[in-house]
Order: structure tokens, then sequence, then C-alpha cells
């Protein structure tokens, strides 16, 4: 069929066959089918919608399009985890080493940040000689030692995926779940996940602002997993405030680390435990989420997470004396501090402008040339709920930059304080199977 | 605004700003917005809409994007015709000669056809010797001596209209009224009309198929021509079968000028006399539609409009001693009837069918490269309502091509014989102004 009349077919609301939309994909990965035909095709589906059937056929269309990592050396089910991203998200820190102390092999491929929210590789880049592209043999062999590697991104992984991304930036199309759902899905497929357990997140700091938003795709990357029979769980959490205390790179790990050695950072550590637990049951260490949970939690407790974490930071040639002392790494030349100017509750912390600040104290790129500054930091030492009175300390900020000022004004729209006590939000909205 | 925020907006149902589109059109004709974005727009448009302010602005920006025809020196108000288009639509022929008769400059720039509908240059060049590309001068003057010239588009009108215009055909944004009617306007605009009288077809036959998007096309034109103070009416005419008896270019001149010799063929008398009379009021000519209307009649009976296209057709060099006798023109190697295998009322012509039937004869272009064959004809001479026996002779085909059995087997698809009388549709469903 013409690209036109598939144009046509979904624009009136009609489905695509299984092998158009195969068809659709290899042209506009080798440059047949011209972007203002695929942009017209995202903005037709931005409206119309697609099928569960018409999204999996995208998803594996896009996997289909490039390199699939072949994880089958690595012994054992390999479950991978996914968030959608958030501010101070430094839970697969957490999770990556909680699962591994129990045998769960981790071979995770994660990305920098671009914008107001940080990658997992620039976090573990904290660490001075952490070398983040390993050749695949080193990979798996490190996975099959010690359960654990996390590098960047390898290989042509998904090109589809990649080329329609760059597209929908540019031609607002980007907010529509069918299109959101099948690229998260084809990354995560494509780099050899046989099971994924999804961190969806909800609230004011996420990109699903709204939790029925958040469920719809969640529910449809459920979908996709049931229908290519890839196991899949979503967990939609709370990301109305910035997850944790602290938001930056190093500050990030340290906060990580100090989960790993029992500190009960409550929302850090009750939605790793919840992940951690699904992707426990997901590769069938423990028959329910209840007992994966209780064991889970007594392994942070008793350091054998931690162990994992200091070895994996050593094997990939990390500076593994800095997981027991951070504070080499947390030096930066100014620091300032949040200050109070009236007294009330904590009523809201957008996480977005937190995120803002962070990036202009050095610890963000705005451009995806811009160097990061791993020490740069904002430490939240007020969170919704707590009380403040004037002149206390809400947040202090650290950087090698003279941008300190700009960046306490992003805090200052950040913050929100009322005379009354907010309602607690839940940590975890909902779990969808 | 960036081009992307636009898309948004659009997408999101808001309305674009005057400057916004006009920048967006620059951008576009200029190469600075890509067509992935203008087809990502076009989309958004198509499901949106537009308002009628926007709607014109995007009207005057094409106007705006390239040259304008300065008709300043031609004397007295220049109304001009337009055709949303249909099989066997000679309207214009009539109508040119019949209001020039009375004085109305008839400065008219037309196109050529593509398809199954023809255009009217190609029906001109019938004429050997006949010169579609006059110099501006020689346009003006012969309008200013004679009343009436009929040229193909000249200088750079509209280009973004035109780049437009190959985007929505390549990514199903075609359909769209706020696209239509502006891409329509822009171009009687630039091509400098004081007035505009619109032929909005509806039909089985015509591009819009219900009456009611006839209605809502004729609608935003007129409201177009208002915002940008052209005195605009659009009147909505039948196209459920072919217009007239003969479909072709000499065959089709030829029944136009038995219009002008005060022949009744019934569709294209009351549609021509009709758009005229519109004319002729706009034009100022006449207090009323029914004072028009029936001078006009008796300038068909006496002979006064056919003068006028004689002088034309010898003005612009054109063998004007055809005009009394056609028959030259008419001459093919090959004739064959089709004939009806069975008896009852003509109950449907389906006019793209006729249409194709005599493009596969010669009579049209299926690619911009082919050469017109201007004796090419299909002649009806049954038409909707009309009774046949089995062996009547319905229709005449003639080519110089041995393409006729094929060209036999569109016209068995097109017509639809019952045993009923069907009701007779108007020919004038709605003047709109």
């Amino acid at each position: 069929m013409r690209m036109v009349d598939l144009i046509a077919t979904k624009r009136d609301g009609g489905e695509l066959p299984t092998a158009d939309i195969k068809a659709m994909v290899e042209g506009f990965t080798n440059g047949d089918v011209p972007d203002y035909q695929m942009s017209a095709m995202s903005m037709a589906i931005f409206y119309q919608g697609m099928s569960d059937r018409e999204i999996a056929d995208l998803t594996m269309a896009m996997v289909e399009s490039g390199d699939v990592i072949d994880l089958s050396r690595i012994h054992g089910k390999k479950v991978d985890k996914h968030s959608t991203g958030g501010v101070g998200d430094k839970i697969s820190l957490i999770v990556a080493p909680l699962v591994a102390s129990i045998g769960i092999p981790v071979a995770k491929m994660s990305g920098r940040g671009l914008g107001h929210t940080g990658g997992t590789i620039d976090k573990l880049e904290a660490f001075p000689g952490f070398d983040v592209e390993l050749s695949e043999e080193a990979f798996v062999n490190q996975v099959n030692d010690i359960k654990m590697a996390i590098i960047g991104q390898t290989g042509n992984l998904t090109p589809a995926d990649k080329k329609l991304y760059a597209l929908r930036d540019v031609t607002a199309t980007v907010n529509s779940i069918p299109l959101i759902a099948s690229s998260i899905m084809s990354k995560k497929i494509a780099a050899g996940a046989d099971s994924i357990v999804l961190d969806v997140k909800t609230g004011s700091g996420a990109f699903m602002k709204s939790f029925e938003d958040a469920k719809a795709l969640a529910t449809e990357m459920v979908s996709i997993g049931k229908s290519v029979n890839r196991k899949t769980i979503a967990v939609i959490t709370d990301m109305d405030q910035p997850l944790g205390n602290e938001i930056g790179n190093a500050n990030e790990v340290k906060e990580a680390i100090e989960v790993l050695q029992g500190k009960d950072v409550r929302d850090l550590k009750v939605i790793a435990l919840t992940i951690a637990s699904h992707m426990a049951v997901l590769g069938e260490f423990y028959p329910t989420f209840d007992e994966a949970y209780a064991d889970l939690e007594t392994r942070l407790a008793n350091g054998a997470a931690l162990d994992v974490f200091k070895k994996f930071i050593a094997a990939q040639g990390g500076d593994a004396s800095l997981v027991d002392d951070m504070s080499k790494a947390l030096e930066t030349k100014y620091q300032k501090d949040f200050v109070a100017s009236k007294a009330g509750y904590v009523s809201e912390i957008i996480a977005d402008e937190v995120g803002v600040a962070a990036m202009i104290l050095g610890a963000g790129r705005a451009t995806k040339t811009d160097v990061i500054d791993h020490a740069a930091s904002v430490t939240l030492l007020k969170k919704v709920g707590d009380r403040v009175e004037v002149g206390d300390v809400i947040a202090t900020l650290r950087s090698n930059k003279e941008t300190l000022d700009q960046a306490i004004e992003k805090m200052d729209h950040a913050y929100h304080i009322s005379e009354t006590k907010p309602e607690a939000r839940p940590l975890v909205h909902a779990v969808i199977d």
C-alpha cells in the first residue's frame, strides 16, 4: 500500500495491517518514507490512537529496524527496569544491586540525561575511572560473575525509534500514548530483556501529570509486553515532588548508597523495594510480592545489596573507596542556602523547577554537548508536608559556577508554602499487570 | 514563536495569531519551515479546522508569498469566476463571452487539466494557433479592446500554495475545507480579481460529494472574500452527472458555441446564466439578479455573446472560422457507440467514470507530460431520466487510439439503468453570499 493511503486510513480512524506497519517503519528507517509523511502519520496517530495490535506491531517493527542485543550467554532470566523519568530519580542505583544480590542478572543499558532530568550513566560517572563502554564480552562476563553491569547504549539499537523520536520532537507529536509506549518498549526489547518492570511516574514532575494518563501509558506498555511475550508489570509511582532529598549526580549516588546502607529515605526505599520486588517475582525468585518485599528489605538492612554495588563499581574501573565516603566527590567552590521567607507548611515542590535549578548549577545538560559537573547539587532539607519557620534552610545548593542566585530563583518558584498542612500523596499509586 | 509550538497550539484546538501565520507561510515558502513540520500542521488543521480569521490570514499570506497580478490598467471592475471542477464543465467558455458582451472585463487565467477533469486552456487549444501565453501588455490591451482574454497561469503566483498543495497531496491532507478554501481564494486574489463568483460543484462527480460539504466550502470561501474585501458569491451547482452532452476538448468547445448560438442545452444554459448573472450584479451592471438573467438570456439568443467569443479566438491567434463549423476539429480515426444492453431509465451516470473514459480515449492527461488529443471525445445521447431501449445508442466515443473498448468498459460502469424514472435533481442547489 502507498504511504499516503496508509496516512488516510489512520486519519479516518482505520487500523493499519501488520505488513504495512512493518513496511512503513522499514521505509522510514532507510529513507524511502520521507519525514513529511511520517510526521503527518504521527499527527494522525496522535488524534486517532492505535489498537493494541497496531502498537505491538509498531514496537516490533522498531525493534527489527536495528540490532537486537543477544543476552543468551547470560545465565538466568534477564529482568529489565525502566523509569519514565523524573527529578532525583536514583531508583535504578538501588534496585539494580538489590535484585543482583539475590542472583537476578542485571545487564542494563542506560542513557545520559538531557534537560532537567538526569541519566543513570551520568550519575555513575561521578566515580572517577568508571567505564560505561564495555565490550559485549566484558559486559556478559561481568553480569555472569557479579550479576550486575550498567553501560551506555551500544550498537545500532532501534534506529527507527531514534529517527521517529527526533521527528516527533519537532512536530508536536511527542505526547501520544501509542508512540510513547512503543518507543519505550522497543528499546527495552532490543536491549534483550526477557521481562520488564516499568516505573511510570505521575504528578507535576512527571511527563504524565495526571494519574489517568500515567495509567493509560502503563496499561498500553503492559499490553505490548503481553503481545510480544515479555512479561511486563508497570508500577505507577509518585513524582509530584523530587524523589529523595538529593538532586544532582555524585550526591544522588551518595543518597542511593545511604539507602543501600539501610537508611530509611522513605520514598526512595518504598519505591525501590516495590520495583525490586516485582522484578524478583518476574525473575521467579519468589512466589509472591510480599515475600520478595520482606526478604529484599533485609538485604538493604544487612548490606548484601551494598556489597554488590561496591563490586560493580570496582568491576567497571570506578574508585570503589568512594562508596564508603563520597565527600571528596561532593566538593564545590560555591555553596548557598535557600532560606524560607515565610512560615508554614511546604505544600508543593515543582520538581521540574528544582531540576532546572540543578541544571543551572552544572548538574545537567541544556544541550547535548554540555559537560556535566558531577559535584553540582541541590540538597532538599524540607519536603512536602514539612513545617518551616522564617529563616529555616529549605535547601542547600552547591556549584563550581557563579550561578547560585539564578538557581535560588528557580527554587523560589519551585517551593510553595501554605498555612495548612497538605494531604499526603501515596508513593505507589497503582500496579498494572 | 517556534513552529513546533504553533503546531502544538493548533493540535490542541487553539488559534494561530496573524503574525505567526504570515511567518509560517513565509518560512515554508523559503524553506526555513521544513515540509515535515508543515505536514504535521496540515494534519492538525485537518482535525481542528481554522477560524474564519485564520483562514483569511492564511489566504493573504499565500497571496503575498509570490507575484500579484496588477490589473489596474484594465478599465472597470474585474470579476473572476472559479469552478471547483467537474466532468464536461465548459461553463467558463459560455460565461466569459457572455459577461464580456455587456462590458465586464474578463481577464482570466486558467489551468490545464490533470486526471479525469479538463482544463479551459486545453479546450481552447482545440483552435489551431490559439496562443495561451500573452505578454502582460498584450493581455491588458486585449481585455481593454474586446473585454476578454484567457491565458495560462503566468508569473510566480502563490508559490506557497503550490508547495503546500503538493505536500498535502502526499500526506492525506487535501480534504480539509480551510486548506481548500484558502488555496482557491489565494489563487483568485493573486490573479487580480476585484470580485469573485464561485461555482462550487456537488454530487457524485464533484470533489465535494455531499451538499453539506459543498455548502461548508462555499460558505468558507465567501467568508474569506468578505474578510479581504473581495465581493464573493458562491453558487452550488449540480455535478451528479456530467455537464451537457460533450466530454473532451474540441467537442466541449463546440457545445459551448452551440449554447452561445442560442441552443437550449438545459443544464449548461441554466448554470451559465446563473453564474454570469451573479458576475454581472457584482460588476454593477444590473441592480438585480433577475434583471441580469433576463438580459443575458437575450444576449445568448441574439448572438451578442457569440460575437465576443469569435473576436476573442481571433485576437489570440486562433482559427475563428472553426467557430462556425467545428467538424474539422472533431475528426478521429476510430469511433464506436456505447449501446444499451437493457431497457429502462438512466438512473445514474457516474461522472468520474465518464471522465476516465474520455482520458483513455486521449482527451485528458494521466500524467503531467501526456499530450492531449483535442478530437478525442465522448458524446452522451442519453442523460439521467432519459428512457432507453435495448440497442439504443447511449453514447458515441471517438479516438485516434485503439482504446475504444477499454473506454466503453468505463462507460458501462458509469451508466446505471433502472426500471423507475429517477427524481430530477436541481441544477442550482443554493447561492451563498
